[in-house]
């Protein structure tokens, strides 16, 4: 049975890369959280080797022609369901990828690098002229590379359909607009509502009790220490080498303690996702989730719909106040007001669950205003600035703190951003079926029974891996259309309790 | 110029080959420092590919060609003299591994790890016997290997010149015996004296500031946390990726505050020889030492000789009193006691600096029994119980705390034991010249300049790398023979000073 053999070679050639990939992985996490800085060049001239290997790989001959024979009617018929699903991305990624000519691809992989320096530079520097060039050459590039990929789409929608596939911006479109038209009026009665006074929270705190938290957090939302490990980085990141291994970073600052106990929780529910994903699935494209809105929705399930609950730190707010005695002052009260202090500050990744989506929004508009409008790069800071004043109330003082905050640009990454807000909604629609289903939420957590909501996740999203579509997730869990009416509702909710509006 | 392009296709030849050992140290260090229990599938796969592609590079034919023709009179001649060592080294290393048939190298591979094994196993149940049909077999095939790779050496003789070339056992019987003669009645006397009380150390002490004190040690001896970093490990040991990333580990334990401390000041010290390593060197058999004993003394020199002084300790102790408090109410005096405490105990690596060296010459002369007198196997845990008896005055109660201690022989290693006592006698001798050039060490020591100490050792001894095999390094630092004298002198004077003798 020549297909047999076939598959057989196929799984063979997969485990070969997955090495390749294995040790690129860990050159990367080494080097973000061990390797001393001089170490740097010898780093990356393993990780250049290893991932040109590793590349060549993945769109040679041996794999096209393998990849062809298994995707015959006859031969494909016998392969069962994961191995259907694995060949069939397989042969898509194959066929993709050939179609973007060598030449073009060293062209665009050159200017990715030259463009995160100028970008770099330009932050530092806080000025967008420096970065304007090569933010101009990405937009032309990008554009090129999904002509030859995908000659027959629109472009914005393709690039939305790489981070979370199946998704388009008619659907994105309807779900932001709606949440939009009740959000900045309910983040400007926040904002005009009494403030909780954080001057507690302003003092210096120790280390090694921050450390202890991060792993008594890890291990009572469900993360495995057998099947995962901790880090420090500049930026909290999880890494998975399979679902065996599944690491995440946070990093520590003595002025700040709230920042990493989320950072763990956040960064905990991505791994609690990839150690969940059924082992089988290994190394394979039906493993590791590939979706980064759903990706996404299980961080911010954790971080925000259940971390930021008073009923989460009920049954542990006083084994947090042990390891950080500066907090002995501080009630659970008090503490849970802080966790909930929405603020209008200008930047992404500090921003409250609240007004993060109006960060989102504003970011997915200037990328259709670039792809759909072709808005030219010169006026995009002052669209951005424009922007910010309408959603939040304020306007960057400079660049830095304006459209030169996120990397994701300037290596070509447009598109990324909606998934991050996708998270949030798909988060409001699980919410829902999960208190159909499991029942009162704060009751679960109060009796410290966070384990039973994390064996839904596992099982309703996170054993299935990329096998199945974001449409197909939120179906098969909540058994209706995506909608950002529960998102939009819990907030209302929440907040108007907690602002008393 | 073709020897020119030659020697450019060896360095390139030699850097990809580097990539291989760089990921496969990693892994190495990922595996005893990082990575999850479960992560082992994946880092043991990965270890297998790279590390046999590795060794396939290192006796490949081409690299063999290459070399061979470096090698010719002409082209020889032309390299400069950093690279005609090399070349010599590599050449003499692939004719020496080519001589090994592969279906018997295949074999012994296999038997080292199933010896490995099956002395875990009888180290576990403490039973020798579980053990002995395979150390048989290892010493069998040892046997056989140097015929193969040596045919007109003695095997105990080549053996030890693996580890430290250019010594043989004729020099070793003089240094070792001379030693022992005078060493086993001080260590008498020593016992036999009034004993430190150690009651003060029995507590409990935190983790946290015990990992504060190695970094405090580390960086005051002069470890570069720009070319190096940390770890914990159930063992400790050092690894460099290159002279640029050199890494140590430590072992922390609540019941001990002590041995970390010299660990910590153990492994910085190999780590300081690597760091200093020329960085030309890099990547060639010229850099990174692979003298086990020259090594050792640089390791020991720092634990030992300088790090149980008083003087070393004089200017820090206040440092780590803060760090540690649970030392607050141990004097400086009392601390040096504790850490000059000698003790006849039976695991080699809990040693102090004095009975460690009976415990060394006692491998040392079973390892001469076995392969220069064929004393049966069945016979060696009763000699081993005899010469501990008679050097250290106690008979272990059973083979874990007796012959089953250490795993060396168990994946072949016979000869590298006598390198540790021989680093401890280079060190007496280092010690003098150090003396000679630059005044009492007591004195630089309680000033806190130890960084001029780290730095003559630099300039005398590290720097070289492997280009000096290690009488060469004793001649040069020393300019004279080796001889055990000075360490004897250095035990005799500074314990007859510490028990009163």
């Amino acid at each position: 049975m020549e297909y047999m053999t076939a598959l057989d070679r196929l799984k063979e050639y997969i485990n070969k890369m997955n090495r390749y990939s294995h040790v690129t992985e860990l050159l990367y996490w080494d080097m973000r959280t061990c390797m001393p800085q001089e170490g740097f060049e010898g780093h990356s001239d393993a990780m250049t080797e290893f991932s040109t290997e590793r590349f060549k790989m993945a769109t040679s001959d041996e794999l096209f022609e393998m990849l062809n024979e298994l995707s015959e009617p006859e031969a494909f018929a016998e392969l069962d369901d994961t191995w259907k699903f694995i060949v069939r991305r397989m042969k898509r990624s194959i066929d993709e990828d050939r179609r973007i000519p060598e030449e073009f691809y060293r062209e665009y992989v050159k200017e990715q690098t030259e463009s995160e320096m100028a970008w770099e530079q330009a932050k530092r520097a806080s000025d967008f002229s420096l970065y304007a060039p090569h933010l101009e050459k990405m937009i032309a590039m990008t554009k090129e590379k999904i002509h030859y990929v995908f000659p027959d789409k629109e472009v914005y929608d393709a690039l939305v359909n790489e981070y979370e596939e199946g998704m388009d911006t008619a659907t994105i479109d309807c779900l932001f607009d709606s949440l939009k038209k009740d959000l900045v009026p309910l983040v400007q009665k926040i904002l005009s509502a009494k403030q909780p006074n954080d001057t507690k929270f302003q003092r210096k705190y120790g280390l090694d009790g921050q450390r202890r938290v991060e792993r008594l957090l890890l291990d009572y939302i469900g993360f495995s220490f057998e099947k995962g490990t901790t880090g420090e980085s500049e930026h909290p990141f999880t890494l998975n080498l399979s679902s065996k291994d599944v690491r995440v970073t946070n990093h520590f600052r003595e002025d700040n303690v709230i920042d990493p106990m989320f950072s763990a929780i956040h960064e905990g529910g991505h791994a609690i996702f990839e150690q969940n994903v059924k082992p089988e699935f290994d190394g394979t494209v039906a493993g590791s989730c590939q979706y980064l809105g759903v990706h996404e929705s299980q961080s911010r399930f954790y971080e925000n719909v259940i971390g930021r609950r008073k009923s989460f730190w009920e049954p542990i707010y006083d084994k947090v106040q042990a390891e950080i005695p500066e907090l002995s002052d501080v009630s659970l009260d008090e503490f849970v007001k802080e966790i909930n202090h929405i603020r209008n500050s200008f930047i992404r990744i500090e921003a409250d669950e609240v007004t993060y989506c109006l960060h989102v929004i504003l970011r997915y508009e200037i990328e259709k205003a670039i792809f759909r409008d072709n808005v030219p790069v010169s006026e995009l800071p002052t669209l951005w600035n424009q922007k910010m004043q309408e959603y939040l109330m304020i306007t960057p003082a400079n660049d830095a703190e304006g459209i030169l905050q996120d990397m994701h640009w300037s290596d070509g990454s447009f598109g990324y951003f909606p998934s991050y807000l996708l998270g949030s909604i798909y988060d409001g629609m699980f919410l829902d079926a999960m208190m159909a289903e499991l029942g009162d939420v704060d009751e679960l957590l109060r009796a410290g029974r966070i384990k039973d909501i994390t064996k839904w996740l596992n099982e309703k999203i996170h054993q299935y891996g990329s096998t199945r579509l974001p449409k197909e997730v939120i179906s098969a869990v909540c058994g209706k259309e995506v909608s950002s009416e529960p998102l939009m509702r819990y907030f209302t909710e929440k907040y108007t309790q907690i602002y008393n509006l």
